[in-house]
């Protein structure tokens, strides 16, 4: 079994810190969103892959979810008292990771052979690998304007009621070339919000065009548990966009790309309207709060593959 | 009384300290060599301006004479982790400086605009200044081929022998618009080392003209006490480069441009020789340990420059 795995930060993370432990390295992937990716006071900063690469290393502050643990924060405090701008809180052992990526960048290494290098001198295993070397920006459009993600995201804490979501590419975002799609026999989508997380993979055309004429079975998790989100703002955008806030809308906004959809044991009721998309449904705990949540979930994910024929 | 004062980093800055306690704001402008400014992980860095507003902020460690008191080391512990370059050691609280200037300077501002504003918000009252807005990088070429400047010195610790020393200007530097000659009546050349702090303020060519052309007396402070410098490789530069190590080789050096020269009571064996140039001696305690050393340096400078006509 080879799994490729689509991830945002936060909630991807921990299906993924659980794959991580019942699956090898050569038999998962991590494709992460860059579309939160941006610049700032000079650095690149990639959010998910950090997220994503801390939390696989044991290195992510439990508290938060993100970010390093054990972390200090003298250099925002210093950067706060020159009246700099610190609404993006970095850590100073954050920071060191961020100066390595943004110099070998500039050195002109690929945003792919500079997460590999990290990834393992973390002593992460498994491939982390970002959805694209492009530049591709998510921005969202909301009724005070359109807002750069992470002003969205960290500076307005998602408070702007959101009218749509946009994944802009000066170029046409290709795939990392680390991703070769006739090595996987699956794909797993986290249960990552759709419009901020997973959307800005599928701009990459290359994926989206792989999906819908896929060869291998997809399965999606929900990020939506009874009528809200475990993390982050997926409800709230849902309600802004106008839609139901249950797993059977995120089911319908997927039905094109996936095969199978894993529904928390709250939302059984929600099965029959989902098979009758022509998706087929597993119906597991999917709430991730402790290392056993998150293994038994991957477990399941697992088991779901082979129901579909993908050979362990 | 209005001094334009040209200054390196630590020996210079120790001068700098004492002069900004007998002279106001309006009677003193530091002007600061950038030929030690370099890329760095994505940063600009300018070792001698930060030494200099330190120094004056009462910020700068006490036990190296650059870089912050109070300084943690968690960012360059993660990059070491990594693998990453920190053979140039940066503070976590120093990097908060450092990210400000960077994005400033990417949005736009000027090096002369960035250093005034940290000095102001770093609570120093008198004006520091770059020399040059403009990239001007100082190059060391030794034995070992051509150095960056802080691969000579910071890299490998001074330790190839120097057979010369450029001022590279991608475009001729300009003057900073802050320095304007008309509001000075005097000019102080700190105890910097003459071929990498003071001849990189010289390689703007409107200072140079305006010091051969002077109508305001020129006084500069010997870095060299005895037979040896203070501080730093000012001897052992001038022993590879074929000069008696002298407070009378460096009168020579600076013939074409000052007025008045200041040595240590140790030198003044020197005073005929130097007197023969056509230039005037002040023999004064010039090794500043404590800040009164540092204040009694200035004053004496100061009433040098009484000497000679300068108002105060």
């Amino acid at each position: 079994m080879n799994i490729l795995t689509l991830t945002g930060g936060i909630g991807g993370a921990k299906l993924a810190l659980g794959l991580s432990h019942v699956l090898g390295p050569d038999q998962v992937t991590f494709a992460v969103n860059v579309g939160d990716d941006f610049e700032h006071l000079g650095l690149h900063i990639s959010p998910d892959i950090d997220t994503l690469t801390y939390t696989l290393a044991g290195e992510v502050n439990p508290k938060t979810g993100w970010g390093r643990s054990d972390e200090s924060w003298q250099a925002m405090t210093a950067l706060d008292s020159l009246g700099g701008e610190t609404w993006f809180q970095l850590g100073d052992r954050d920071l060191g990771l961020h100066l390595f990526r943004t110099d070998l960048l500039k050195q002109g290494m690929s945003l792919s052979e500079v997460t590999d290098l990290i990834r393992r001198q973390l002593g992460v295993q498994h491939p982390v690998v970002p959805i694209t070397d492009d530049v591709l920006r998510t921005v969202v459009n909301t009724e005070r304007g359109t807002l750069d993600f992470q002003e969205y995201f960290v500076k307005h804490r998602c408070q702007p009621r959101v009218t749509s979501v946009e994944y802009r590419q000066p170029q046409p975002a290709s795939l990392s070339p680390r991703i070769q799609f006739e090595n996987f026999d699956g794909i797993l989508i986290c249960p990552s919000n759709p419009y901020l997380s997973i959307d800005p993979l599928l701009a990459v055309q290359e994926l989206d065009q792989y999906l819908r004429n896929r060869t291998v079975p997809v399965i999606a998790v929900s990020p939506i548990v009874g009528s809200d989100s475990i993390k982050g703002p997926t409800a709230k955008m849902m309600q802004e966009l106008g839609v139901p806030t249950s797993c059977t809308t995120i089911a319908e906004y997927y039905r094109d790309f996936i095969d199978g959809f894993v529904i928390d044991v709250v939302d059984e009721e929600h099965v029959a309207c989902i098979t009758k998309l022509g998706i087929q449904v597993a119906v597991r705990p999917s709430v991730m709060s402790t290392l056993e949540d998150k293994i038994q979930l991957a477990t399941d994910c697992i088991s779901f593959f082979e129901s579909m024929g993908v050979c362990s």
